[in-house]
């Protein structure tokens, strides 16, 4: 089995745990399944008043036991306030992500998408594209964009940026490892119809697959990508 | 029960028999249960060489026994070539439609999307926005493209329309009808994981339904409404 | 008379006030007409030394006549800082907003374009969607942005997000009072060819009018309707 | 007084008489009296059945009554079939409507928008830019396209191409030729609401001008400028 | 050394010769000195009386030479009208290029952009979509569209689709090739400042490669990536 | 010899110094060489610990060298921190950037683009286009943005705003002068294939020029004309 754009090195940038899982869970457990590194970085941290810190600490400890059942090689907490992106200087952010993925020297870097509702996806987003402009050659071969239930469709649609993916990414093996995992964030699963349902996140990979012939997909937005 | 949009007449215009189920069969089925008129146009048939006479007419007995479940008021048969709309002289295709639309007054008209892949769906589109031109105060007062499985998520996305809808119908209650509906296609329903499966039907409806807090779901993009 | 959408209970959002006079003045009259209960959140209030007080007064005072010439039902004042929403943490709006829009529990949901030219509009657009998210079966049915004359028409042209209509309400019956209405703005009514001027509002309102063969009508962009 | 543009020498391409007027017969007006020459090449004409011959003629008298009241220069008319665009071989389309402009050598271009509903506005749009195309350097140095009142406005909001104006001519001096020149057109001009009506000829010439602080103004989509 | 995106089969779809040189000439002889087989497929052929026979069978030879350095496995000619394929039945040209494709089976499709000037390269470009809709399984795992130099950037900047790429293939090691092919077409090569002068392509190549830090590269917009 | 636009007083609003050469330094030094007026205006000066007080001081000297070679008239610097403009009021911003526009009196404004990586273009842009809001009838009658290698290219090819240009300015005479000054900044200018490279700097003129039919131009996105 090889790893899906024989990325050896991935980096995923999440503003808030489980972001990556419900944006790229499949991918990163196959990736992870044949052999790639996979670090996540997690942008923020809830904080009080905003998040009660017995919750914040639970939800950290959902987000590690799904990393291990997703086979995460790294997980690093950058601990800025969760919803409250927008007070932190840009250039202090920019640093500090920028910091955390010069030591991870990935080939393949998966970000969230601009066009979320979350004024934190839009700028991890624009963080995230800082660093890896192409000011050398050794800057990551692959950027892309994943798309986050109950963030990416909730903007506005036609008016703010759309996600219209062009990158599928076969999870037929990885989903129900997915959804265990999600499964595991007890603070976050919500009962169906909630976009946060199990059966919406079954839904959405059962339509990404179906639209390019697979049974599971991921579906990704390309930002960049050098061959 | 009240139909959705209040519409007392709708029309569907349906390319190619089927279009019309798998767009918005459920809410054809909720309107029609409402008491709502429900009158499907379809503009193309089938012709030799390209599909042969006996599939044709299959498909027309499925087409009509698939209305029956739907609870379709009147079923309209236009009769252009198939696949070959690019052949017919607009002005002809335009007052055909248009002829067949005033007959029926709708308040609501239901038509495929431009950024389909098919040529035919292109082209009956912009002929149906001839039809709705608001030449006088009598026209449908909403009008709005729906998404077919096989067509909207396969021409160049980022390039060409994308179908990013902002009208949800909640079609709950009537899901399980469409569905039964499009399995009277038997020449038309394939296996999973074809986009004309009743897996990928099923998890457009239930991801459609997730992102306005519903079980189930068809989704329009509007193109004008008059209130 | 019936109210457009039928709505029963219509929340407008304006970053500062005569924004909805401009934005839909005919349309808020025409649903009090009809007895829908119209609620308006001012989100921001002039604050020296940017604004004088006896100015910001005066407004006040223009504002609540002029809401009562439509017949506004209730009038909120957040008394955020005008011109300085960018200073206010996003968190901080968020929560205030959707307080205020949590006790009116609308069903229509009327906000500015987030491609105005003042920031203050784009952050109560994206501020007042945070609000609007389908988290439950309860929410506004239907969110629409209106357009603001001297703010929607000055941002840059195909490059930032165009407002481009596809709904339109009727005011034929209510323009004269929307016009009476901002008349009464004496510190925010300028001479022609001010586009704040009386004569700019009358040709908006008969353009949007033409374009759906209505003597004169307010203009939206969709956000999302469910139904 | 000086042309708009410092232009010498303009050409307006009418998919059908009257669109040039509708879109920029000010800004045509204007450029006459300014000493300008300003050439007309008007694309089809109406043929039974679909037109009557005597209609044909008339509004060919109108056309031409018009054209001196603004007072442009020369008027050229290729007769291909109107609403029959789609059946002429475009490659023909092309090499008649080129020829018409290589005699006229214009530094300004003045087309039809590509984003209006009548498909042969379309194919016009796309044919006069097969002419503009930079394969020297003596092609017109700059190319826009004007919006045409009962076209631009009816295709399909936020799906096809939007008439977004970035350019703005003061028509101040000349609104009324303009309007007096429509209301030549008999058999073209309609009542209120109608968009071919005076009053939305006014109210969108107002609209436009406010924009830009001036009593009237036409808008352009610019296509391309070379200084 | 690898084939760009690992790809050992790869079809060109060219809708004149020398169209798959200028888009991507570079990636074609870097795949084919790495060991992929690249295949062209030429649709159209110069007809009298549009183009003479004697320069369309000297054109015809410097493809051939053109593909021979470059290193192309195998050259279809479809002979399809050049400057004509809206007057071919659309599903005509589908069943043939199509069937061309079909016999490649390529991993890797790279077609013209629905964006360019030239009718012929729109409708290829929908019609090499329509083979490559992912109906089963194996259908090609990559598609995307190249750019050409005077086509890609005559249409309407901000109106019609626009070439905005976001994969680059580095072509460092290959750009002197593809001057050297494009040189052999005697016929089709300008002067300076032309679009389609050997000077405009080696500064395309250079910017698009500087864009990722590369001394050359070739540009594409993805239309599908499958993994 | 006329200046681009027959513009007379030009203002440059350039983020950081060299932005403005990068941008439009061929355009401006043929508007200086015709007898226009042209004023750069620079928003921010780095500061410690961002940036080194000596390193500053050198660019400025940098800056000012490359102005006095282009034939710029007036250099203001606004000294707001680089990388920081998030942390300043926006109305404080706009108020300074106004301020010094408003000595000026441009009627060509030339501004960095919104779709540019660095936020603090996306901010001057913005904050230009406050100032140039059509209020009375003595604006800017021209403002348009231009492109900045290193920073155009690299945010979200096909997501965020993309610059696709529509005015080009022939800088045949005056882009050996653009390079030079451009090499003035020592600490800027790097070695191919960088893309602040004099390489990349030539491609990008050359390849501009040709989709023109000239030997260089400057390619700009226009924001708004007003003839």
């Amino acid at each position: 089995m090889t790893p899906p754009f024989n990325a050896r090195r991935i980096a995923v940038v999440a503003p808030h745990p489980d972001d990556e899982i419900l944006g790229c869970g499949g991918t990163m457990a196959r990736a992870a399944a044949a052999g790639a590194q996979v670090h996540v970085i997690v942008v923020t941290r809830g904080q009080p008043p905003l998040f009660e810190e017995a919750l914040v600490r639970q939800i950290r400890a959902e987000t590690l036991r799904a990393h291990a059942m997703i086979g995460v090689t790294d997980t690093q907490f950058l601990d800025f306030p969760a919803a409250g992106l927008d007070r932190v200087p840009r250039s202090e952010l920019n640093h500090a992500l920028s910091s955390a993925l010069a030591r991870i020297e990935p080939d393949l870097l998966l970000i969230p998408f601009i066009g979320d509702i979350h004024l934190d996806h839009q700028i991890v987003f624009n963080a995230a594209l800082v660093h890896a402009r192409p000011r050398s050659g050794n800057g990551p071969g692959c950027v892309m964009a994943y798309e986050t239930l109950s963030e990416t469709n909730w903007l506005a649609p036609g008016v703010t940026p759309a996600f219209i993916p062009n990158i599928f990414v076969d999870i037929g093996e990885t989903l129900d490892r997915k959804i265990a995992a999600f499964r595991l964030f007890q603070t976050q699963v919500k009962p169906s119809p909630d976009e946060r349902s199990l059966e919406a996140i079954r839904a959405l990979a059962t339509l990404r697959g179906a639209t390019v012939h697979r049974h599971a997909a991921e579906a990704f937005v390309l930002v960049r990508q050098i061959h």
